[in-house]
């Protein structure tokens, strides 16, 4: 009897227990019983794999420390952190890798068995970045810290739609995400204030909710009280997609070539479009100071694209890893400041390559006496630093 | 250098095509260009996998002729139709297989290296079935289809929300999805009827808009003009779940055996809060032909269930591979007939374990006088069936 009739079998035997004909087509023993990852008392974190074949098992995870890497760019020398890498030891087949104690935090990882890239099958939980799926896991060590607001917390939760709107402006139906938060239904008569949150190159109206976690930060700072209701409005930045793979037509495979050339044109002309379907729409304020537009990488060039051409429309801007740096007497910025926003925000990772960029815009600022707001971060251009600035940015509007 | 090296030298090549720092975690060169699945032009399709150091590769596809697996069960031999395999042909590294013409349908496979599952990593585009991933794609060879039906096609598309409700009856807010069709924000003085679609054993409020492709059936039925304009409520059939995985505290991995008792008690219990859900925060219809019940499996016996025990609630009642069977001399069966439900409706596959009960069922209503409709179709019990039998039962209510 081979290993894999033998399986089947036990499969079936399983099945009896719930009846007939509940187990074809669904395997009723994923990964055969094996936990991973599984989060230890002590913080560290197991991983188990079983593959008696495999000669060789690496982890490759982002809570390993980085692999750096130098290259040349633009005649400089620079340094690319790439997730670490790590070996798993095999006794019977079994594959396992223990880490050192992790902080609260949402962590991503991915094997590679004999050197291929393969998804964790014992753990159902993964993110697609762009065309990369990735497994995910959270945790938390204590009540507050990242992980915590990442986590699904036992607080009363906001609705998330996917909704399609006409853009006249492109001539299409388009798709956006949109979180009302909890209450929403309870206060007919409520307006809220709307967050437009905005995702980067070859993105799409599912990465702030899937990648960013944004639904869980929103939920937890609004239980906390350390943020104010709102709602979260995240469209779709690639102009010429209608809307996510899967719920568009054609089975296209997303690349960060999609973006072009950042579409900020046709994103900041058609964006109107969006604000008018949420005005008539939803319950919503529609002044500027019941506005924020945030977002990050391409994301955050197009909020201060946005805020640049139509200055007193948001009352917050927030650019995260991605900015429009100043040009020499900037007119578009000084009538930014013109029309008083209460927050322009810039945040940047140490090491990532949009940090020039964004000191020269928050020094353009300061030189001319704008009330700009810098907040810097370890990492560089990555998603554990877009949630974190989210957080923090949410906790700063609309107050 | 190593292939390795080399490959991130080549994805930081590319990556200053597109300008400074967007290659940090995000894989610039997914799949190494490679296509998998193509559809080519005969409507055969041809799978792809780069691994020069694998030994065997094989493919498990639900397009390949089944494999039959012979067991016993209640002193009877059964047959498990599982999916078929084939081997992949390797040439320099790259492995390929290509299907005889396939139909429009809505495929799943999943790769085996060496006898593992690995994932196609150069398909992003994925189902979660329990705690099984397999890749997916869907084709048509012409309008109208079955995979017509399930593919986004270029109509008008409704809305998809995931809401949080309070349950009395389970004492918890629970989470479910609800479409609206396209025109709902439109005609705000419309009112829609409801269909409650109920999962399967280790389903959740994802299912049927994920496996079950319900949102681009419902939008291209009713875009034909082949089903009237309805809200689908996709709700929670675990009562002792929230929410699915991902959304719901703790990351708990689903399994089959997450449904016990299947469950049917407290669902029917706590049913009615749903309702007064639905009927409080959207437009709908209150009346018994304004609502329908149908649901696969699990959800196919709910269904069943639900119409006993409250048996003017809903005047369409739907049991896809899934009864509950007469008793001798059915009060609760006889109350339902007599509260004249325009469709009750059984769909069952030939090869599928519950057809035994679905034709005790027909049988007993037939002997009785009452008007029941049985559909019967190829295969067991799997999602295609599912599929195929919420096209034709959108088709039959409402009208």
């Amino acid at each position: 009897m081979t290993f894999d009739t033998m399986k089947k079998l036990i499969t079936i035997a399983a099945s009896l227990l719930w009846g007939a004909a509940l187990f074809a087509q669904q395997a009723l023993v994923p990964g055969s019983g094996i936990v991973s990852p599984e989060i230890n008392a002590d913080n560290t974190v197991t991983f188990r794999y079983y593959n008696p074949k495999a000669v060789t098992v690496q982890i490759s995870g982002d809570f390993l420390p980085s692999q750096k890497i130098t290259y040349v760019m633009d005649g400089q020398e620079r340094v690319w952190e790439a997730p670490g890498k790590a070996d798993l030891v095999e006794r019977n087949g079994l594959w396992t890798f223990t880490t050192e104690p992790l902080k609260g935090e949402l962590y991503s990882y991915t094997l590679y068995v004999d050197g291929q890239k393969t998804m964790d099958p014992s753990n159902i939980y993964q993110n697609r970045d762009i065309a990369t799926w990735t497994n995910i896991f959270t945790m938390s060590t204590e009540k507050g810290d990242k992980g915590w607001y990442y986590e699904v917390q036992d607080v009363p939760h906001g609705n998330v739609s996917k909704v399609w709107y006409e853009s006249p402006t492109l001539g299409t139906q388009r798709r956006m995400t949109v979180y009302t938060p909890a209450g929403y239904e309870k206060n007919p008569k409520k307006k809220y204030p709307v967050l437009y949150l905005l995702h980067g190159s070859g993105g799409d109206e599912d990465a702030w909710s899937d990648l960013g976690r944004a639904v869980q930060i929103l939920d937890n700072l609004i239980a906390e009280g350390k943020a104010e209701p709102m709602i979260v409005v995240m469209p779709n930045g690639v102009y010429f997609n209608q809307a996510a793979p899967g719920v568009a037509v054609n089975m296209f495979q997303p690349t960060i070539t999609n973006s072009r050339s950042q579409s900020t044109e046709e994103v900041e002309m058609s964006f109107p479009d969006i604000i008018r379907f949420m005005e008539a729409n939803y319950r919503v304020r529609k002044d500027q100071y019941g506005r924020a537009v945030a977002g990050l990488s391409m994301g955050g060039r197009q909020s201060a694209a946005l805020s640049r051409r139509h200055p007193s429309m948001f009352g917050y801007v927030g650019m995260f890893s991605g900015v429009v740096p100043p040009e020499e007497d900037d007119k578009a910025l000084e009538a930014v400041f013109a029309a008083k926003p209460k927050l322009y925000w810039i945040a940047c990772g140490k090491t990532d390559g949009v940090m020039v960029n964004s000191l020269l815009l928050k020094e353009y600022c300061e030189s001319k006496g704008y009330p700009v707001s810098f907040y810097e971060s370890e990492g560089g251009h990555i998603w554990r630093n877009w949630r974190e600035y989210l957080t923090i940015f949410a906790q700063k509007i609309f107050k």
